[in-house]
């Protein structure tokens, strides 16, 4: 499928800190945590499966051009098309991509300055394709949900066609969210009313609408933001931040971990530090952790400890936020997680053992390190077997409740170095691990027969 | 999809080991590894997705349909249609079933006494569909593999259709396997055969076949034998024993451990022990070598691990060769091994320590137990993110020659047992095991971006 992203208009009302500046960019070209929101539509279309995408420029279009090149650094091919009289309206920038577009098929419609989440390109193009002369809306229901509706432009739905769309419009149902997938008919119907006099989208939409030819396309729970000035360009992120955090985090997670992480990945975010280096970082504090454990630094330990926990959500928040999350990442941050617990296991004991010689504290040690990393294997031996996610809330029992995810270990490391009870939290740690792991051999059973 | 089996000839050619005792079982019940034929011909049936199954019985046919009861038990739905004619030939036993059928798709026909791996009957349903009028035949094309060809019963083949079918034709392409996929269309032909006093099964494939009507399916490399004598009996077993070891197994499992182990497990197959029950007995073996290690009886530690490193590969073979591999299964498995695994490595520790105590033997320890799980977490991972196996002979470049798979870390320990080497094995553990995980992470990389 090909996309049409329309870049072409001024967008004065948004110059956030620019204001003061010498230079702000063009406003596709705004920054928005590590990513300009242009760079935001086209890697969210990737991430759909769209790759070839037509990108009509107009106000400072030479700038936008420049900086996203032949589209290769971000995965997709970009043709570019100049509107010249973009002035006029954003109706005439779709007219000019027409002639741009390679196949006769139905076609996405964005536009640059609407932030959402891929997955509300999901849900719009789960809905199948339009027929010829159709045009699918993308619309948010829940008024709750949408920024400032009282800029935004409205619609009038009935059994799922768009009767009306507007500015003002009331009483009304839902929101146009600035995307489309599109045939042809738009092209005509904007041609048409440009004729008349209307230049903007909204009178083409309008007037396939009258026909009875826009279907609104549910979006769900997914987030979006039009992003005109620099309050919503503040909301946009924060809605961003606020979708980090897993439905499956645990407790320490929720808790401790990802009102730390999460705002230390918003300010990292626009810094060119890959998410892997983050991996890296996050398991030298840990072995730090380990190497002050050893040495009997219980305090500064377990603070470490509880910095490379938090770090190691930051990895994967920045992966989200800059469309960098890979297999690859989700591997090489796997396997250095399980060694960074590992030595900090093996620092603990080495580190009890030489202030006070007991040799029994090797023996904790040893089965906390055997235990370890057994959460983890038997989750990825279940995702392995059966292609869906372990969900432990689902299938953990009342054994969810242990603190035996890596949050909740770490947290105990933390303590342990607070407190010096070292060999305690050792041996909870060996409790712990392997009374879920054993646990979890006959938990599993059910959902792994039949 | 339904499918017919044929169950109910005298077969009288196949008196095993039954001819010199009072009792023989009627053929379909013959055990073969610790299941009947025709337990055989239904488990594979279900493998492959059928579950609605017509048996026509004739001879001794009460005790047929009183071993297999409703096939709740197999998992499949069992209906028996009676052949009182059976003598006049399989072609009356075929035309009995019709009756039976529920619908008029496409059903699959097997014989009970040919024995064949699941594969086989894939083969022949991925061929897809037979058109009205049309029968689908497995043909073996790989003359070497066909079990005494010069009883079987061959084909001549021409542009994918069967031309010709009989004993003894020559020259001819393949050899009638025993399986089909038919249309009504075999019912007319069997019954115009019979009104001619023709009533074999190959008389009315015979009689599609000079139509045009008889598409021949190639099998490939999968294995079967046409049980009709004791010597063939023989040969499936043999057969069936030599498909267990993996294309993935490593060196020592290959050299070693499976010359003991699939012998065993075809004396162990008749017996009724769970795949679990033997995974428990490999553990349990491994728990008593950890204690021998513990207590310094290095010799017969070692051997034990070693035994227990065999009786790993016993579950397995046991659970394919009687239809019982379940994911549940090989979950168990998993868990176990790494549990026996870290125990192994602690009671050498300790055995260690006990004698010489020496505080480094600890250490050596401790990274062997943080490497020691980390091969299997590696591939779980990486199939967790793929779908798809790690294929060690294909990713681990010259890493792929260490040693360090459970069947080489279980023989090192059993060196480490003969020779009293406890802490080089340990130290060489150690340094394998994170080799290999270390190295993963580079060479993964590739596979896993993009």
């Amino acid at each position: 499928m090909e996309a049409i992203i329309i870049a072409a208009g001024e967008g004065s009302r948004l110059r956030p800190e620019g204001a003061r500046r010498a230079y702000h960019p063009p406003k596709p070209l705004t920054p928005l945590l590590g990513l300009a929101l242009i760079e935001r539509a086209l890697l969210s279309l990737r991430d759909n499966g769209i790759r070839d995408i037509i990108i009509v420029i107009g106000h400072r279009g030479e700038e936008i051009r420049e900086r996203l090149g032949d589209g290769r650094r971000y995965g997709v091919r970009l043709r570019f098309v100049e509107n010249r009289r973009w002035r006029q309206g954003n109706g005439g920038s779709v007219l000019a991509a027409r002639k741009a577009l390679a196949g006769d098929s139905p076609f996405l419609l964005a536009m640059s300055d609407h932030v959402a989440e891929p997955g509300l390109l999901g849900r719009l193009l789960a809905a199948g394709q339009p027929r010829p002369g159709e045009v699918y809306l993308a619309v948010d229901f829940d008024r709750q949900k949408v920024y400032q509706p009282e800029e935004a432009t409205r619609v009038v739905v009935e059994a799922g066609e768009v009767r009306e769309i507007g500015k003002g419009l009331a009483p009304y149902h839902g929101v146009d969210c600035g995307f489309f997938l599109c045939t042809d008919a738009i092209f005509d119907a904007l041609a048409e009313e440009a004729a008349a006099g209307r230049h903007a989208l909204t009178d083409g939409i309008r007037a396939l609408a009258r026909l009875g030819r826009v279907k609104a396309i549910d979006i769900g729970d997914a987030q979006w933001v039009d992003v005109d000035d620099a309050p919503a360009l503040r909301e946009a992120r924060r809605r961003l931040l606020r979708g980090l955090p897993s439905a499956r985090d645990g407790l320490i997670s929720r808790l401790v971990n990802r009102r730390v992480s999460v705002p230390l990945s918003g300010a990292l975010a626009a810094l060119p530090i890959s998410p892997n280096a983050v991996s890296v970082t996050s398991f030298l504090v840990a072995v730090a952790a380990a190497l002050g454990f050893a040495q009997g630094s219980w305090l500064a330990a377990g603070l470490l400890a509880q910095a490379a926990s938090i770090l190691d959500g930051v990895d994967g928040e920045i992966a989200r936020l800059k469309f960098q999350a890979s297999r690859y990442g989700a591997y090489f941050d796997a396997i250095l997680d399980r060694y960074a617990d590992g030595l900090i296991i093996l620092g603990m004991t080495y580190g009890w053992y030489a202030t006070s010689p007991e040799p029994w504290v090797w023996l904790l040690g040893a089965l906390a390190l055997i235990g370890s990393p057994m959460s983890m294997l038997a989750k990825e031996k279940f995702q392995a077997l059966t292609g869906s996610p372990y969900l432990p809330e689902r299938f953990d029992g009342h054994l969810r409740y242990l603190p035996a995810n890596r949050d909740g270990r770490l947290f105990l490391v933390m303590l342990a170095g607070l407190t010096g009870q070292i060999p305690a939290v050792l041996g909870l740690l060996a409790l712990m691990s392997n009374v879920l792991a054993l646990g979890r051999l006959w938990l599993v059973r059910r959902h792994l027969e039949g």
